[in-house]
């Protein structure tokens, strides 16, 4: 099959509305975070070079490469999270017949629940990476951008939020009790800081009067 | 230029990330609300026809057909948004030497702001409208894509917000008072009956257990 991040925008789209499970809402996450730090890379680059925001350049030097990254890993993830859910539906259509066959598709399934979970705790884990910008972006970056900004800093939220749910609907699945707190965890601090970023963006997209 | 849903899902976020100022946040919220309405679509599609979710049917056929109708309208917006912001660009790069260049100029800015303004407004308004039908697609759906139904709502909760950023930059370049007020109020609607779909959609997720 085609890489989803080859598809049209249109045709990603349909692939979304269609009645197959995959890409669902694991794979949006993943590219409504790529759009988010395309955004916060968009915002740094109309402010780099400009004389007077000079004072920001070092800081959002460091912001455009690190969302150029991000934006990569993000896109790489919207097909990872369609791969990882045709793995467990592969595996729960192996042979079941001998208890040989019940073992090895009990390990399968169970392997293929931990890919399609720490999948999208990768989505929500860079996402929030990217969102922890946000406020240096939106504060001092080209006010001129200050919406793309603001934007940017919603669509990677809704990326980890929504990345977490798909962690979380995956934990009953997870039969190593160590590796389930440990994933819970991962995603209770990926909310904790994303939560800490948007309170400082709302407050700055306030006073901006980007919000009401 | 070719249509931006036409490009594909990589250079769109590449197009994004740019120092072009367009592509910016206004397209990009109307991708995301593609994608929120584009993933309700698929929920419904996974619920109708299966016997034990009879109950719901009929609700949600209807849901699916508007879903389908505001995806193609988003997609179309993404494309709107960059196209309005052009317009303006073209519009300041107008000959002012003469009194008569002045005003037309004037005029044009003025034409091509409007303009600006009335999109992102149809953003939010679409994704409005797509997002009041999450909190029935999230408890009345398959419930083994309730995930899928949260991370819709919260795309077209965030295309809303973002685009209505969008709105209010360009307000204070809206010459005519009460053009200015009747799209503030819009604006304040939309953000209203988003943020009344929203604390049903939050109290379900918590009950399935998509958030902490």
């Amino acid at each position: 099959m085609t890489d989803l991040v080859s598809l049209s925008v249109r045709d990603f789209n349909v692939a979304l509305a269609s009645d197959a499970p995959a890409p669902g809402g694991g794979s949006a996450s993943a590219a409504a975070g790529a759009m988010g730090a395309s955004l916060l890379g968009m915002v740094c680059r109309l402010t780099l070079g400009k004389e007077k925001y000079r004072d920001a350049w070092e800081e959002l030097e460091r912001i455009v490469s690190a969302m150029d990254v991000s934006r990569a890993t993000l896109l790489g993830l919207v097909d990872e999270d369609t791969r990882a859910y045709d793995a467990i539906v592969a595996a729960r259509k192996l042979p079941k017949e001998t208890p040989e066959e019940k073992a090895a598709r009990k390990k399968a399934i169970d392997e293929a629940t931990i890919l399609a979970t720490t999948v999208p705790l990768q989505t929500a884990y860079f996402s929030m990476e990217a969102v922890v910008n946000a406020p240096a972006v939106l504060e001092k970056g080209n006010p001129n951008c200050a919406s793309d900004a603001f934007v940017a800093a919603l669509l990677l939220s809704s990326a980890v939020e929504g990345a977490l749910a798909n962690v979380r609907i995956n934990l009953p699945g997870i039969l190593d009790a160590g590796l389930a707190e440990s994933f819970r965890s991962g995603a209770a601090q990926a909310a904790g800081r994303t939560a800490e970023a948007m309170t400082k963006v709302r407050a700055l997209a306030k006073a901006k009067e980007l919000t009401a």
